[in-house]
């Protein structure tokens, strides 16, 4: 290493690169955290922001607040565009300009998936998916509007379309959700109309695998099936969907009319391979060694859900865990590189378990030998959820409203907006400035 | 009356609105309240949404919510375009539908007013308004993107054009965004940049009166000016703002350059003079008589902002309690008109009195010949607008917030989230159906 501190760049403000941040707290290093968003998220949470229980406060908190103490990460809000491997930098929009390079010594690319509609792009008109804030309000919107529509129509016939609700993916985020709009009918909506009655509304679950939760054991895909019907929600599995339009959608022939369909089917990669010009699997995600970095690219490592490794012979899977725990790899095997100390062994993941929300006070729970469902997983879901909070003021918060809202059915934020205004960066074209390293000083030093 | 249950339509579901609505509770009327939004917003809080200490949640509450329990009252989501008196209906875009006609025998209008930019609409593209949530998120993005590219820019002459803030009114909006704004800057925001100093950000607040919170006493407006002074705001009084573009404003010949410039000057009343084709006043309010209703049409009431009505040769002042004060009026007058009993008292306004926050713990307060400024006032402040919020969650929820960001400088909400998704009422072009009236039945039965 020359004298010069080492410039680390992190792409990304997910699970996956604070852990990395984080891991660098301790290190003389000039980092870089980079993400088009000013805040962290809370993914697993998200579909309490889409059905009202949780505000978009509750799950989602400013990068820079969470590391406000951590003096050697400069935060900067901005979307990357591409990288440069030779030149060692990545290109990003921010401040107005575009493709503002950002060297680095040491890259972590962290940047995620977002839905994918298998090819099917033009179903997005009709089936908004679920990765952002701005994903979980407009559904919000989506969802409540449809009642309010249907209570400012006053011809019966058309209550029925416009009370249907289709969600396109029995995984967890398909099981949460249409747990969640049985229970927004049942308990919160109940009594505020006078010309419908939210609880006749009807909640389709479409898969086309032969079960829900395919990443659960066959008993608690079974407990969870048995619990949605126990709900109200209607689970049709073995079908996939052969239209989605302005009128519903279509499986195995049939036609569902509906006015809300939504999307919780699959996912795609990031274009960090794009970006690096490198391997990737069928899917898109960049292929990465033991040590998470790129093949012949010791300093480019590739964490969380854009990246694919295996490990004893299956694919790890997509989940906030494998990101933390990679992240956090990729952070102390820089650390060691930097400080000359032992390299950390080959990556490993520890899996901790699965979990997912049925509805009200019920969850499956599978953690090694241990299967569990009902009241006590979804107790432990909710210790558990709650401890990965990014900020204990969001843990209260949070912890306080599902009290509130399982004693008395009330939710968080109900609100129907149209937010005008934008937070895109809008790139101006101007000639991108020379990157002046940032001054080595009081701000860079490491933690102790 | 017919043996038929009267129809009460209120359009506006803000203070005006609610209050007419919950004074009609113990009436056998057929209650239609409709609102372009789903919720009922406490607009005096709105300044804090704009500033990141609350969130929307916490001051906008679901109108159909608030009214769950009183039976005779419908709410529909839709946006009135007219007034047909002749027919005594009025005209709504609602459930897809354009031009619905809704059948009233008594019409409470509450519409309120929006910002105003005094004939200079070309300012509203640099300097947005604040009247509802959306507004309020679209500023607390520009405020929190302004401190993002000062950070992301390198090059730090730019820094200081972008952190200069510029608010064209110091009524109690502008002076409450102002102190918000600087407090923002010196607790929330500190040792969270490497780049900028938070606090090195110029506030400008201007006005054209010769001083700020131009409704308080004179002494009172010194104060607010010195405390303002004290947390670092330039206050610039007397000269109107010349212009305002994409460099910032022109004020007594001299440029404030500023990306930031927020418009907290005038307002000017919903079109409800112009459905109706009646007097206004050169504002454009609608002139009523002292029982509140339109001359020459006693089915119809006016109330609130968008009414114009002297008391003691002075015009009532647009504040929330004059809205509240009306409304629960006219609910009480079509109460004793349906019950035949006796016709109240002319109206007349009760005037509590008018607060204005300036920072952190610290408020004037004027209420009768009571003066009061500083903390005293704030504590004041505080307990009277927790206590006029909608519900007893939002009360719980706002007072912890106030505690927490009072102790901490943590802040509730500080996304820059652009939502897509859009919860405008988007009507189709169809006939309009006939309109049936509601059947009587249990949901029509009065409280008692």
């Amino acid at each position: 290493m020359s004298e010069r501190i080492p410039r680390v760049v992190i792409v990304g403000g997910g699970f996956g690169g604070l852990a990395a941040a984080k891991a660098l707290r301790r290190t003389l290093a000039q980092v870089t955290l980079i993400d088009r968003a000013n805040h962290h998220l809370f993914q697993p949470l998200l579909y309490q922001v889409a059905t009202s229980v949780l505000t978009p406060g509750q799950i989602a908190s400013p990068i820079r607040g969470i590391l406000r103490n951590q003096k050697n990460v400069t935060v900067i809000l901005g979307e990357v565009t591409g990288v440069d491997k030779d030149r060692h930098c990545v290109l990003a929009n921010s401040a107005d300009r575009e493709g503002v390079p950002l060297p680095y010594d040491y890259l972590i690319l962290a940047t995620g998936v977002r839905h994918s509609y298998f090819g099917h792009n033009e179903f997005e008109r009709f089936a908004p998916g679920l990765k952002s804030l701005a994903d979980a309000v407009a559904i919000r919107n989506k969802i409540l509007q449809a009642f309010e529509q249907a209570e400012a129509e006053e011809d019966p016939s058309l209550h029925r379309d416009l009370l249907t609700f289709v969600l396109v993916g029995a995984g967890p985020t398909g099981v949460e959700m249409a747990g969640a709009i049985a229970v927004l009918i049942r308990t919160t909506l109940r009594s505020e109309f006078r010309r419908i009655d939210p609880a006749s509304a009807r909640i389709v679950l479409l898969d086309m695998a032969p079960r829900v939760l395919g990443p659960f054991s066959e008993n608690l895909s079974q407990a969870a099936k048995e619990r949605l019907e126990k709900l109200g929600v209607e689970v049709r599995l073995g079908h996939g969907v052969d239209q989605i339009d302005d009128d519903g959608v279509i499986v195995a022939g049939e036609r569902i009319v509906s006015k809300t369909v939504i999307w919780t089917a699959g996912v795609a990669p990031s274009p960090a391979g794009k970006w690096l010009g490198v391997e990737t699997d069928r899917a898109g995600r960049v292929r990465i060694e033991k040590d998470l970095t790129v093949p012949g690219h010791p300093e480019i490592f590739v964490v969380g859900d854009t990246a694919a490794l295996e490990q004893d012979g299956k694919p790890l899977p997509g989940v906030a865990q494998v990101a933390i725990q990679q992240g956090r790899y990729a952070g102390k095997l820089i650390h060691s590189r930097i400080t000359g100390s032992a390299t950390p062994a080959p990556f490993r993941y520890f899996d901790k378990g699965n979990m997912a929300v049925v509805g009200k006070g019920f969850a499956v729970l599978q953690s090694g030998k241990i299967h569990l469902s009902g009241f006590p997983a979804w107790l432990a879901w909710a210790a558990v959820h709650l401890e990965f909070l990014a900020t204990s003021s969001l843990r209260v918060s949070v912890f306080v409203q599902w009290v509130w809202t399982y004693l008395t059915g009330q939710r968080g934020s109900r609100l129907i907006v149209s937010y005008h205004g934008s937070a895109q960066i809008k790139p101006k074209p101007s000639p991108p400035p020379l990157v002046q390293p940032l001054q080595a000083g009081k701000e860079l030093q490491p933690q102790r």
